[in-house]
């Protein structure tokens, strides 16, 4: 299986640039001085998460007169919101499958950028999306499970060894495994004694129990979805894990209550709205047994449901 | 009466390079499209809060020799965090004069960054300081009265022109006057058919009368101390008036329900934490009477009382 390379991720950015925000790496002056902490703050993405970075590089890399025939997704979360926006950006149409129990508020924000959102049953999201495909044309833009994705999320990496070249510690949230492939293959090529840690909540911890054994994880969907961190539900792809064998150090897991303390701490005490999701690696930082030394976390989203914000910043001491 | 110059804001960026945080423009996509909104998120200093910048230059041009008595500031708020954790990375002794109604929270995150934290009845905190200077020697660092703090706060003019060379609104929020006074510096020379708009709350709107009736206002403490917005209670010096008077196009006013709602939307639909301060610009935006096109919106610094931030987001519907 071919693995992506440090030029692929170079070449990434060179399209990402100007269309997705270039983040700056942010010091936490909470944490203690022999274990200093910067924040990757990417909730600062037009969208509100790291995904716009991925669709970006997979919507340039179609050529221009396919393009022009629309690109599809199936996705009712951040994906399908970056697929939507970058398509906009490209002036090309966007249709994106979302399911019956997906709320209105994400179909909405999805059809803000201008995609046709079609509805069906859980259960028929693949294969509605592949119809589309087949019946329309246009092109499939996976979430996590290709190439051009993986080298978009990359660029992520990229830009903490550029800012933190002396970087020791790099965590990132996991779930289908797009953004630490990428990441941890960047971080490899220009930061190599650095080490990239995987970020799991616990009830959602396939990939860790999968680091582990040292085969790819089976949970069951059902089991993946108990988590609060509705982003991190996925479960890695073959070309994936790869990556995560071949270069990830480790990949831990958190609980519930320490993700929703850590959502609560970003806020407070680091000016930083995150979802559930994006707060896994803040929540590793404060409770994990980790590597010392200078440490990136990775903020992924801040698309978070406001009563669950005003609920940890109403329960919690920090 | 000698105005700073774009030539101090350039020297003050190389000194501010490194030390301050390089804030990305975010655009922000809830904005109607004929009126584009970008969000300047300074609360994601290291302090929460732009003041870094101002301290950062003003700490820098003291002479070696001078710097290591120390420095001297009275502020209970952004300013005396940004005076303090500059002279730790400086490695000079930093003395901070609060007032016996300072939340104790403020006082020890101002410790936390070694300085010694000196206590004393309101109307004494400025005799204090310049006590303290007189007898024990150290350089006062005031919050905006001086060249070289609105030098450094006119950094993020400079980034402004350069990451969006047509910008034609830029909404800073207004104080003591020192960071519009920057700013409005940068902007008239590096993007100069943009205009730049003071905002103020409607209860501490001194300067916009002011502006209005072309004299340095009069306001008391005690009206100005009637907002929300902690961080806009100052009054403009004869520095920063003059600066306002010659380079600023307008300053208008929200309201404190305003300001609350503003705080909402930039949580849940921009993913940024915003102080009652720091929202101000966001709710001219959304409520006053403003110029139409490329709108920069500061959003000057994120340290809210949670409390605060969890009834806005209970409260608001956004």
């Amino acid at each position: 299986m071919r693995l992506i390379t440090i030029d692929d991720i170079e070449a990434a950015a060179v399209r990402v640039a100007g269309r997705a925000v270039r983040t700056p790496l942010v010091p936490s002056l909470w944490a203690p001085e022999d274990r200093p902490l910067w924040l990757k703050p990417e909730q600062l993405q037009p969208i509100g998460a790291f995904k716009l970075r991925g669709a970006v590089n997979a919507i340039a890399r179609i050529p221009d007169d396919v393009r022009e025939k629309g690109v599809v997704a199936y996705s009712s979360g951040n994906h399908a919101q970056a697929v939507a926006y970058t398509a906009k950006l490209y002036g090309v149409p966007a249709t994106i499958v979302v399911t019956t129990n997906t709320p209105q508020v994400k179909i909405d924000a999805t059809a803000r950028h201008g995609a046709k959102v079609v509805v069906v049953p859980p259960a028929d999201r693949e294969s509605a999306a592949e119809e589309i495909v087949a019946t329309q044309g246009g092109t499939m833009v996976p979430p996590f499970d290709h190439p051009d994705v993986i080298a978009g999320q990359g660029t992520i990496g990229l830009e903490i060894a550029a800012d933190l070249p002396d970087v020791e510690v790099v965590l990132v949230p996991v779930s289908g495994g797009g953004l630490i492939s990428g990441i941890a293959t960047a971080i490899r090529a220009k930061a190599p004694n650095a080490k990239v840690i995987g970020v799991e909540p616990e009830l959602a911890g396939d990939t860790a129990e999968g680091f582990r054994l040292g085969r790819r994880p089976d949970w069951s969907t059902d089991d993946r979805a108990r988590t609060i961190a509705d982003g991190l539900r996925s479960t890695p792809s073959e070309l994936t894990f790869a990556h995560i064998t071949k270069l990830v150090d480790d990949v831990v897991t958190v609980t519930e209550d320490q993700i929703r303390d850590a959502i609560a701490v970003l806020a407070v005490r680091s000016q930083q709205v995150a979802e559930p999701s994006g707060a896994v690696t803040t929540a590793a930082y404060l409770h994990a047994d980790l590597p010392r030394g200078r440490t990136v976390a990775l903020v992924s989203g801040g698309n978070i449901d406001p009563a669950l914000l005003a609920e940890v910043l109403t329960r919690q001491q920090v």
